[in-house]
């Protein structure tokens, strides 16, 4: 036993060690003292092994000094429980180490926070000290799943012909898309590097040079007010593309490598299968989920009853169809047979969300119940639910407005109907591609056609439709990877062409002058021999958390900011050095405070 | 066939699909007419095949009509090529593919540098250009073999039981080592974060979180002048950290894998078998090779010949000696069997280099010659020429001055006369350690004593040494890794004892507030437990450019920024928005112009 610090980690004895002289380290996770007979169980990365030891050893001394948290190495021989003693839900549950030697290698001072017990405590602590946050047990998993995911998705990959290249991180700044971050250039005063809010031209460069297969586990960073589902600051995507695809053939690349890493960390929930994603035309998702991020574990479906309230008798529904609105049905099996509490809810929750209202039939045994079913005539409000196929003692809510607003309303009624109803089942993932997404949308503001979503996307239908087809009908060769009601991945076929990238750009306003001095790198690449080529980016953190069932970005996410945007461990951000303004060429401009209440002059 | 662009790709066609009809896409590398037959080499990322066509095709003017460069898909039947046509050099040179339909996917304009052949061009086209000079074949083929070497090291971390962590980019400023690359905070007003220059307190802290065995394929960011063997901003280590270890362990650990890393990729050129790598003391290092980064392909030895020079007849080097000074010998083995001129020749590079010169004996026929031999006295001469072991037609050379000053340019001096006298096989790959670095240095500037490497490293000795020895004679647990010359990876056993740390800083005039202050987060992490830890860094870039042979970083590097830090492809650094810089709190202050000479009033 030559090495200074251990023979074994913490997670290596068994049974078959018995008898065995050991060395571990790690650290004093517990301490119990029965009675002169002291149990430390020992701590580290790869598990927790029971020490005991008594007034017969010199180890009892050291030991019974320490705090919990404290690292320690100790010596001594491996015995086997008895009977009543193995613990089977631990790795060495079946041994304990008597320590007849015990040497303290770094000392705990009183803890802010417990590590054991995983007991909850105030966040700003948490990421203060968040050495020992990341010393619990649930936390600890989560990063290690991580980064075993990451590995994963990065084998995969390569082994499907990827190959990974590192893209820059110090870049010009892009003019589309979120906020940069801005680092400011000491050799040229006044001018900024930007940080990559996603290497898009980067990776479509790369396919220039003629590098076929890029994929990348790629930092980006944009700076953008915190929200609950993003951190401050960065987040990481696997970024690919592909030469020479159809969109077609990107799906079937993909497929098997993220279903498989799914697979793989999901435990024994069961996975879409490869081959077997379904592909849903943007707009059949927001009729039938009023999302484009539809959870198909919820078996409901929404369908347009629009045509069955033209000259109905319930008049608000008729005049919002009069004035060319629509009317979406949401089936609710089963409720009618329940409390009309539950109907008047939701009717509340929907005027809590900031519409105007979710109508509704409530049928039980058969009779069709509410103000609607009332008013709507009984032949008319019979064909409606035949129509909708509900049966003696389900409900159906009704989502009305202008088309999207009741398709959005629709959706998020969907969800809450099939959580209230307990129809979805957690315990699963279903994947599918979201595609055809429109390639423009109509910018209220600006009164003028502008990207629905990625500008360099390839338009349907190409130059011909871009000169003759109605803008806002124009699909992209772009779609999304949702998984249970959260988008995964985004991706499209690229507009390689100089001349479609000059036309869709002055579909918004922008002249071909506006395309050379905003992308003059990706344009210029262009001019000189481009492959078609596409590929999509995989929101690496959304996809660790839904595999870690994790609620929160920071509880997957090793050195985490706060919603300040601050990191509370190595104190960041913080005051520049003068010095460092002066070789930076920059002053900083104080904010203006709130101006006091002026007084009186005296 | 159903793929839209390929059946194969260009590097696919071998004599076993002849008369097969495929389908091909790929650049236009070349172009051959040959009397109405023509000969287009079609190269994509996979390699090149030949296609050829003739005026019974309509792909003869489709390929006649297009630049080099342009994209095309063509297809066509598999032919076998005749016997004398056959091109063993080319994977696919056995056929070639007779075209009948040629489709283009992107065309070319006139190219601003040729792609096949490789002529050589300017940097600063190459670098607007990189898209098309990714496409030739040095460059496309060192960018492949980096991947390959960081999937290589990568592997074998993950093999060796290392996990790989991500640790932030956005963090605080560094208050030791280089300048770094800040980045102004919106929220927080006057606050910059810091790119890190290196994870280093991040990986300790991981440690302190107990997880072991860390590496990660690290970008770090450094904002320094350009130098020869640095790029401008970002450049990438394998930074790895283990805990509960030994620097022997960090060695044993690391030793076989970098050694097969290398193996892998250095062709049939041998490497340093692992385990034995040879452990040189630093000052051994500096005594023997007059370097910390000694070549060891070179076989010369420097000598410490002092004490031959007390009394010598030689005044120079008596007075030298006299004034506590030092001489070292370095040998040049048959050299005094030639010219006069070489010896001449290395007095004035010396001078070149500024020092005050290079001393030398020749040897012919066993005759010794030169200033030194004759004043130094005969007998005196002999025995210093058998102490070195110099041989009938043997010459030396001889550096002196103080110890640091002549160890120098001894260490110049066997480089170059190894080198001179082709004593280098460049052929192989010498890995050794340098251990032992001194702790501290004296600061000269300051007159105090400063780290001479890492603060964060381990003094050997511990409190004992730093309360009672001489601190420039204190050594640390801080080694190199060196590969022909050049120093590859650096690392050292970290000092984890809080009081230990408080006092290895004070040593420098810092006090316990100071290291509070600057290092906050680790000191705090280091009482709460902190296992004894140590790990390495190696450089990424400067191995590829060992195993690719490359002379410059910007041939192993995708996106290069020039020697003046600006991305000439995407045109970064560049303006700000004034949104942009209100936003960040920030005013640009231009440099003061120089000021014009001074005119008379009038």
């Amino acid at each position: 036993m030559t090495h200074p610090y251990r023979s074994h980690t913490c997670g290596a004895l068994s049974a078959a060690e018995v008898g065995q002289t050991v060395r571990l380290s790690g650290w004093v996770h517990r301490k119990r003292d029965h009675g002169g007979v002291l149990f430390v169980d020992l701590r580290d990365h790869y598990g927790i092994t029971q020490v005991v030891t008594d007034s017969d050893s010199p180890a009892l001394a050291v030991l019974d000094s320490l705090r919990a948290e404290s690292v320690v190495t100790i010596e001594g021989t491996v015995k086997a429980r008895t009977e009543g003693t193995v613990n089977p839900n631990l790795a060495t549950g079946e041994i304990e180490v008597y320590a007849r030697v015990a040497t303290v290698l770094g000392k705990a001072e009183e803890l802010p926070m417990p590590v054991a017990g995983e007991q909850e405590y105030p966040e700003d602590i948490r990421l203060k000290y968040r050495f020992l946050d990341l010393r619990r047990e649930t936390l600890h998993a989560n990063i290690v799943k991580r980064t075993q995911i990451i590995r994963d998705m990065r084998r995969r990959m390569e082994d499907t012909g990827f190959t990974e290249y590192s893209t820059p991180i110090l870049t010009a700044s892009s003019p589309e898309g979120a906020r940069d971050f801005l680092v400011p250039s000491r050799i040229h005063a006044g001018k900024f590097y930007a940080l990559p809010q996603a290497p898009q031209q980067y990776k479509q460069l790369l396919m220039v040079a003629g590098f076929d297969r890029y994929f990348q586990i790629a930092p980006c960073f944009r700076d953008e007010d915190p929200r609950a589902d993003r951190l401050p600051g960065e987040f990481y995507q696997l970024d690919l593309e592909m030469s020479f695809v159809t969109q077609e053939e990107v799906w079937e690349t993909m497929e098997p490598v993220l279903r498989a890493t799914f697979a793989e960390f999901a435990g024994d929930k069961p996975v879409t299968p490869a081959g077997e994603f379904r592909r849903i035309p943007h707009a059949q998702a927001m009729l039938d989920y009023g999302s484009d991020k539809p959870d198909l574990r919820n078996p409901l479906l929404i369908k347009d009853v629009t045509e069955h309230f033209v000259d109905s008798g319930f008049g608000i529904f008729a005049g919002i169809v009069a004035n060319g609105g629509t009317i979406r049905a949401i089936p609710a099996p089963g409720a009618g047979a329940g409390s009309r509490k539950f109907f008047d809810d939701m009717n509340v929750w929907a005027r809590g969300e900031g519409y105007s209202g979710l109508g509704y039939i409530n049928i039980k045994d058969g009779v069709p119940g509410g103000p609607i079913a009332k008013n709507h005539g009984e032949e008319k409000t019979a064909a409606l639910i035949a129509a909708l196929g509900l049966g003696p003692n389900d409900g159906v809510f009704f989502a009305a407005g202008k088309e999207e607003q009741a398709a959005k309303l629709a959706g998020l009624a969907r969800t809450r109907v099939g959580e209230q109803l307990g129809l979805i089942d957690k315990d699963r993932f279903e994947l599918c591609w979201i595609v055809d997404f429109p390639f423009y949308e109509w910018d209220e503001d600006n009164k003028k056609v502008d990207f629905a979503h990625n500008p360099f996307s390839m338009p349907q239908g190409g130059m011909d439709a871009l000169q003759n087809q109605d803008p806002l009908t124009i699909k992209a060769y772009q779609y999304d990877l949702v998984c249970n009601g959260f988008e995964i991945a985004s991706g499209s076929i690229r507009n390689q062409s100089p001349e479609l990238m000059v036309k869709a750009f002055e579909m918004t306003g922008l002249t071909q002058a506006d395309v050379e001095d905003r992308f003059g790198g990706l344009y210029r690449a262009f001019q000189y021999g481009a492959p078609p080529h596409g590929g999509m980016a995989a929101g690496v953190d959304r996809i660790v958390m839904l595999l870690c069932g994790a609620q929160n970005l920071r509880e997957i996410t090793l050195f985490p900011m706060n919603q300040r945007a601050e990191d509370l461990l190595m104190n960041a951000p913080s005051h520049a050095e003068p010095k460092q303004l002066r070789e930076l060429h920059l002053r900083v401009v104080e904010p203006v405070k709130q101006a006091a209440p002026a007084k009186s002059a005296e």
